[in-house]
């Protein structure tokens, strides 16, 4: 800390966010609802003596949890950035955790800046849930064929139009986006089998995870099949692909950013 | 499943329970309160058409979990048990489990059979709390000194009074239990460090593990030594030990059976 920092000069924070989203109405400050914006905003503010503004990285709907999420907002005043995590600690509830908070240059932006973003989808398999992790997976009672969403996945990375995966009625200025990366990860537990879709993009259309998501199931259930992919991208309609998958097996995990 | 059994015929049903008991009263049944007990035998009233009695081998307390709770019960006409997991996914919350369910033979008791049984407490270390395990750890802020605790986790094994870490008013008839194992597993994941402690009894006293775990705290906080322990136990007084651990940290693990 500068010893000459006066009360008002202005630090841009970056932070490290992360949330079990389940009882928030998503990411962004609603009117009489329980945001991440909005619980995290009171804090800060409590914290700074002034009132704080947020900005994510990504705005998580409601239900989607964030293991990664970045925020930055800007601090008046001598608070020290090193005790922001443990001043948070006592400060924000138990499914709401900063657990890294620091001085970045000014001009920083969590969103705009951000390189990619990686997402990821997390399936149950097998005649039962597991308590511990209800809250985060999608529980498929039926087996998948996980051959065949890996080869799908691998059909949608690249560059390209996925109007296909945005959520009806959403206004963006191009579908066009480059989904660098879709890895598929299956894993044996003694509770059943857990299956974790990982998506990384330059960014993401409103409902393109979950609607990628729903589209893979399809094909994991056996109902389509990989020519079927081919239609939906090439259709560029919402009508074509699959249904939207429940938000509650969707985590943004990492925000990438350039140097 | 015999063709030639009645309506009437009685089954004992063992089964495999596994929940959260974050928004749980308890195991057992209390006028006005959501307790396991209570929406477990609802479901399985409505699956078997009359009222249902399960008797669980530990009457876990409020805020405790499960991932190997025992329990058995007596069914009545003729469902075929092994589609009771598949039939109970639709009639119970996400937070409440069973993962198995057999027929046993007609006089088997979950409690008074049970040879011995395993509780697990949780704690996390670290600066900050993570939202996913949030519900089923104790969260710590500090380093411990996991060393002590081993030492001290030892000392308390083995068949001996343990009166001083019943809680205050409990009656039972001996507080002399056989303390097969204390284990202490450390665990350094990305968001900190996950100290897992393992008792192993053939019974336990009400609040013991919460109890000792309070008491092995107060060790790995360096607040007291290992000679405290002894005078501890020499005590048989509850006053002598350290505060009760708070229930989230702690989960039924394991029951385990004779031949």
């Amino acid at each position: 800390m500068s010893g000459t920092r006066g009360k008002g000069e202005r630090r841009r924070i970056k932070m490290l966010v992360a949330y079990d989203g389940t009882d928030y109405h998503g990411f962004q400050v609603q009117p009489g609802m329980r945001t991440v914006q909005a619980v995290l905003e009171e804090a800060l503010g409590r914290l700074a003596g002034h009132p704080v503004q947020v900005t994510p990285a990504g705005r998580t709907d409601a239900g989607v949890h964030a293991g990664g999420q970045v925020v930055h907002w800007d601090l008046y005043g001598s608070i020290p950035v090193d005790r922001l995590v443990t001043a948070l600690r006592g400060l924000l509830p138990q499914d709401l955790v900063v657990y890294r908070a620091e001085e970045t240059h000014p001009d920083f932006h969590a969103r705009y800046d951000a390189v990619s973003k990686i997402y990821r989808y997390s399936i149950l398999t097998g005649p039962h849930g597991w308590p511990f992790i209800a809250r985060y997976v999608l529980h498929h009672p039926h087996p998948l064929d996980v051959q065949a969403i890996k080869w799908a996945g691998r059909l949608l990375q690249g560059r390209r139009d996925f109007a296909s995966f945005q959520a009806a009625g959403a206004a963006t200025k191009t579908t066009v986006r480059n989904l660098m990366r879709v890895d598929v990860d299956e894993q044996v537990m003694a509770w059943g089998r857990m299956l974790h879709i990982t998506f990384e993009a330059d960014g993401f259309l409103y409902h393109m995870v979950r609607n990628m998501v729903g589209t893979l199931l399809e094909i994991g259930r056996g109902y389509r099949g990989l020519g079927w992919l081919e239609e939906v991208l090439n259709a560029r309609d919402r009508r074509a692909a699959g249904p939207t998958a429940p938000a509650q097996g969707l985590s943004l995990v990492e925000v990438k950013y350039g140097r």
